[in-house]
């Protein structure tokens, strides 16, 4: 995959149209390199003062009223609201860049002729501070220009800068949701059987973290224990004995069983 | 709860049944806790010899020739090999115990009067030492002498000693596969969505660590991210189009946005 590295960043003038936690974060990062943000824009007049405020910059709630003077443009908003704010967009000649790991380059084309993707990838809570140079950034633009813009951009405020295409940008996103989201969730679902049987979540958080540390090292595939890899049926049947009355976790016990199986056959 | 501390260890004479990761790591322990590997017995006597001669201990093919001398005897082979090895168990009057997540305590009740569980909750490896300090220690005893000399034994070894009910053994049992069996399983999954596309793991290792970070610090209900979390069904259904040719994934994506939309409803 291509590797974006050693680039010279230049102050750049930035309007940033959103006020969400992708918005919140990358524009104070893109501030602290040394980047102005021009303006901000949100559909809500109060959340666009506020994040202008801490950015030293103004705000508007109308595309109308955008300043024709940046050289990006980041529509930093939901998957949803993107197709109709590019619709709204007044600058057929300015770069224009969405944020999405899922939507299309091309959801932008009928909204300028420079368009682009800057997708970060990380798990974005508003309280929680972020260290964007660990964070991966996958850029994408329907020119080499735009390309190098993007790169000048992020250059500064990350070291794992890659150029991916929409379909590469996809399946980022869902290997994340897969390893992160999906993962979240098993920890809520030992939680509550551990809370069905009076015992706590701490008892499991050490395991949790040791299975996470295992894979920075080794790969996935090796670090596998449990039943199902070593094909202890006792195991198996004793577990989905105990799970007969959830029908939800006895669901997803039995699809993880036959997929480690078949995965380690 | 139950939590047992403070307790004084004595030295105590242990013959250890098995030779896998269990034996081998809690061997380990046990002696440099100042307790006596009195014998080691493994069904393979090569593998017998080589654990008993690491713990400057004796070792036995044959339970015939087990030694009456130890305070407590502890079975630590694979769940179905629990029923045999407990059959041919030669003394009446001794403190046998298994060490199975899985297996009542009732399944060594043919084997002696002195029965009860001695369960270490971690992933072992053969070639990983571990730090026996941090891992959780479920016993069970079918007398309060019998427990009491489990809590000496393991009192020095771990601060994480609890008393459980084979119930609650076999829920803690199942909550750690699904928390980190299972999680694991999807990193191995998440990797092949990566691969699929010319994407390294190593793009999704800093997040699996942040995810994993998170929970130990606030509940895992409240560090859910994702789509399913946000009802965002236009990238859900994107995600299910790209999955389309792969049925075991999809399967799994639907199962896990159905599970995640229900809990946090």
């Amino acid at each position: 995959m291509p590797q974006v590295s050693d680039l010279t960043s230049f102050q750049m003038k930035v309007v940033l149209l959103g006020s969400g936690n992708v918005a919140t974060h990358l524009a104070a990062a893109l501030k602290d390199a040394g980047n102005e943000i021009l303006q901000v824009w949100s559909r809500n007049s109060v959340n666009a003062e506020l994040l202008a405020s801490r950015l030293n910059s103004s705000s508007t709630a109308h595309f109308s009223a955008l300043s024709p003077e940046a050289d990006i443009y980041i529509l930093a908003v939901s998957d949803d609201a993107i197709p109709e704010l590019a619709g709204k967009f007044p600058f057929r000649n300015k770069l224009l860049v969405h944020t999405s790991g899922t939507t299309d380059m091309e959801a932008l084309k009928n909204a300028s002729t420079k368009i682009g993707v800057l997708y970060p990838l990380q798990t974005f809570s508003k309280s929680k501070s972020l260290d964007f140079a660990q964070t991966p950034i996958a850029l994408e633009a329907n020119s080499p220009e735009g390309l190098k813009i993007l790169e000048m951009l992020v250059g500064k405020i990350s070291r794992k800068v890659m150029e991916l295409n929409s379909q590469q940008r996809r399946a980022l996103h869902i290997a994340a949701v897969f390893a992160c989201n999906f993962g979240n969730h098993l920890y809520t679902l030992s939680k509550e059987i551990l809370r069905q049987n009076s015992l706590e979540f701490d008892l499991i958080r050490p395991l949790i973290i040791e299975t996470a540390s295992k894979v920075q090292l080794i790969e996935p595939e090796d670090a596998q224990t449990g039943p199902a890899v070593r094909g202890d049926y006792i195991t198996i049947d004793r577990h989905l004995e105990f799970l007969q009355n959830d029908k939800d976790l006895r669901n997803l016990y039995e699809l993880f069983t036959e997929s480690i199986i078949s995965k380690h056959r």
